[in-house]
């Protein structure tokens, strides 16, 4: 697929979420939807759900609404997403075993290939499915080999920046970032952030 | 502090990303900040950063910065999380132990106080550091009595919008949401939500 040229990026940020919903309306016995239904699921209009998916093409009739499993398949081309993915994980503290240990990834398509640590009274351990902990020293060299295009950091926030660079330099083009910093990468690199103590800030603003 | 109402949300889900920033310029053993410094740290514009300080008034002065400590006071004053918050977690399962053992809530002033599931087998049990699992059925009258305000959903997608129901008839006015499923929340309620593999999807359609 090649879209990438002018589609917004907060666009492709609410396909995966399109995605997700009608997943579970998949899973709810339903065949078919509508951008109202949809988006009275997620709370977003139906003049933004439809606008989104016109992007790709609209995949849906006036009037009929949406085949759900035709636009599952069609999204998951677009994301890229009917396949799997190999996903290095660098650092494994509590964080990072809880992570390892998550089977909501592979069940969506993202395989933890790889574990890396620099301590090593780690390296050599077995994590989750048999995972060995590789010394971060060898990180490079694997990434390479397997060709490792999306990496996730779980290391502490000192460390994020050079792990990061690291792995840019051996490939990496995507990064899901645990540590609570915030990432400076190259153009075409890629980084999304997970740091649930931000969601519960922005929260307590509006609290009493 | 009474900001609430003409500040757009997007504006306050800034500001949780500033303070962290200040946070680790203040560990590095800066004093004082920019917004030009800030910017570049997070990839936001200065004149961005300027004008969404200045919806509480600037905390700087023209052409002398940001005094760290002076902002991130506010910045903490302005999210109210000067204050210790007790929050709520429903569903112990792998995800929710995870939760439950991550140190990164309690350090910055989200003290998990309670657990709740709704297997009979996991009641009772002790979990990180010997908090005691809770029946479900508890949790209406324990949330009231103690006046929670915010709790995380770590439950199946199945039962995320009912457990969400019950908090609220409860009282809790902000959750965070682990479950892979939008809920739905009266006004006046807050949602905030967890799922990396959004992230990862969000970005693969970038990868080649």
């Amino acid at each position: 697929m090649a879209f990438n040229s002018n589609i917004p990026d907060i666009v492709i940020g609410r396909l995966p979420i399109y995605l997700r919903a009608l997943n579970r309306l998949a899973q709810e016995g339903h065949e078919v939807t509508s951008s109202h239904e949809l988006g009275k699921r997620l709370g977003i209009s139906s003049a933004q759900i439809r606008k989104d998916l016109s992007h790709f093409g609209g995949f849906g009739k006036q009037g009929t609404g949406y085949q759900i499993s035709y636009l599952e398949e069609k999204l998951r081309q677009v994301l890229q997403v009917n396949r799997e993915w190999e996903v290095a994980l660098v650092g494994v503290g509590d964080l990072g075993t809880a992570i390892a240990h998550y089977r909501g990834f592979a069940d969506r398509g993202f395989h933890i290939c790889c574990l890396f640590d620099n301590d090593p009274q780690k390296v050599g351990k077995k994590v989750g499915e048999g995972l060995v902990i590789q010394s971060i020293d060898d990180m490079p060299n694997v990434i390479k080999k397997n060709n490792i295009q999306i990496a996730m950091i779980a290391v502490n926030a000192e460390h994020a920046q050079e792990v990061a660079d690291q792995l840019i330099a051996a490939g990496v083009r995507a990064i899901l970032n645990y540590a609570p910093i915030n990432l400076n990468v190259p153009e075409g690199v890629h980084v999304q952030y997970i740091d649930p103590v931000l969601h519960l800030q922005r929260m307590t603003f509006y609290l009493k």
